[in-house]
């Protein structure tokens, strides 16, 4: 029986790439079961970018604290156990951490479940397709809401999530444009998972091969990656189209204060929608009359500020940017 | 009769604000009315941020062309005719440019069109309450779909578009706070028009202030401007909150890159989701059966990319930031 456990310890929340010195091996004796505690051999471990997030700011859960052993899905076999429902042999998946053994109480651990053995599925399906990769595709997608014949394009296609969200996209009889960063995985998204192309961002004309690949432009994008590739898939959408906030990779490892109302807005799963007034064109008399009517019964007041002459309207326009006005801003010719 | 024209043409586009050159007035002669068409005298233009985004870039607009009359919205009254159905003295709103006098042809201008006399109702109440901005918080208020009792911030508070936001949240019964940049705008806001809280986002320590004005987060944000503010209003957001993005003023001046997906997302209308799989919880099951029958069948393949050795694990976290796997990443311990 083993009575010394390897842990990856958090020391230093990371900039940029993890750095050798952020996660620290550390061996420590593993303590004795207590009675209602059970011992798990960790055999995998799912590696997913959300951990480098989770090595650095409070986001949907809480940073990995100081000093802490690295939170991390995984898989793990019971080895030894003091609890009723648990016995050698069991296997379980959750948060077990970057650590060989995982000493736990399942009447306490809210993560950690028991999983059956199914025939023809291996034990890392259960961290893959059947973890939090396939069920972000499967429940991302039902945001997307793809209809058949719709154009979908999904960033890092390669990837765990990518990969299956493509897939379930050509089930739901979408055309399925992959975005990758190399062409052996282009290959096996056209090749072996049927997209209908994949694009290789790291090649030079990219954009343009973007744009050839999605001639009825893009309904949804699954948006992975965020930054440079995520605006070159906007600049290619159909007005009114969705985006699946679901990951923003290239902004993980950088400081970029552009990204953060993008991941402020994916972590509290905000609902976001662009708005221009022109859709509703048909529409202005019915509202032109109930604004009128508030106005007219004193719930609505409006107050303006007026520039006099044709030649001040330059300079009025920069008003708008320094905060000059109060209210309507109008030019009087 | 007038016989001269003048007119702001766009002589270059501008970086920041609008400098004196961008738009110089040059007068020209008054061309013959030709039959069916008419002349207006623009009587008053609407200053507004969006015309800073038509002097520089393609959005839901063609950029107005160089050299030619800068586009605006405004109000203006027939002096002459040539048409059947105008007469001298009829006013009209739409697109009048920046301009003394506009010659056009009823027929085939899609947006100038008559309005009425209204009691009560002044001229330039057509371009602000009853125009672009009324009837941009009137529809963009109707997005957000406000509740009784919920939170909404509205930024650029005391704009033309903003002022109005905020009285339909207190008519639909909502918690209005306002940001603003002057001690006085955010006095008009709660002393005239009834804002519960309005922050002078200013004034040192306006985001505390802000946090505190929200005792319960903010379900809705309006927002009108981006950047630092709008950061500041999205970190106080609740779960699952709604955010109108009808303007990113603080983006219009500025070449900033992160600025560019919000600024897509606005033009093209596009609906942004942010997503968490731990909301689907309860769900899993369901999902993973799904996936588990796709698979089975032969509809979805998966791809794993293992990595030997707990100690390995910060190696590979970072592969998944350079792109080296293919598809699930997975340590073996």
């Amino acid at each position: 029986m083993a009575t010394t456990n390897r842990q990856l310890i958090l020391q230093s929340r990371p900039k940029g790439l993890i750095a050798p010195g952020d996660l620290q091996l550390a061996e420590s004796p593993l303590p004795e079961l207590q009675d209602g505690q059970a011992l798990a051999r960790v055999k995998y471990l799912s590696i997913d970018p959300t951990m480098r997030v989770w090595m650095a700011i409070d986001s949907y859960l809480p940073a990995v604290a100081i000093g802490e052993v690295m939170r991390s899905l995984g898989f793990a076999e019971i080895v030894e156990s003091r609890h009723p429902d648990y016995r050698k042999g069991d296997r379980i998946t959750g948060f077990v951490g970057l650590q060989d053994y995982l000493v736990f109480d399942p009447s306490k651990s809210q993560t950690l479940q028991k999983i059956p053995k199914i025939p023809f599925v291996s034990d890392t399906t259960f961290l893959g397709l059947l973890g939090i990769n396939g069920l972000s595709a499967f429940f991302g997608m039902e945001i997307a809401q793809p209809k058949k014949g719709e154009t979908l394009v999904v960033s890092a296609a390669a990837g765990a999530t990518g990969s299956i969200v493509g897939q379930i996209g050509k089930i739901r009889g979408c055309r399925v444009v992959g975005i990758a960063g190399s062409d052996e995985k282009c290959s096996w998204l056209k090749d072996d998972l049927g997209f209908d192309a994949a694009i290789n961002y790291k090649q030079p004309g990219w954009k343009e091969k973007l744009a050839a690949a999605v001639p009825n432009g893009i309904d949804i994008d699954f948006e992975n990656v965020g930054g440079e590739i995520m605006n070159a898939v906007l600049g290619l959408m159909n007005l009114h189209g969705r985006v699946v906030l679901c990951g923003l990779i290239s902004g993980y490892t950088k400081e970029d204060p552009g990204m953060a109302s993008l991941g402020t807005i994916l972590v509290k799963r905000l609902r976001v929608e662009g708005f221009i007034l022109l859709d509703y064109v048909p529409r202005f008399m019915e509202a032109a009359t109930q604004l009128g009517q508030w106005k007219m019964f004193g719930k609505i007041k409006d107050r303006e500020t007026i520039v006099e002459g044709l030649e001040k309207a330059p300079e009025a326009m920069n008003m708008l940017f320094t905060g000059a006005n109060i209210g309507k801003l109008i030019v009087k010719v």
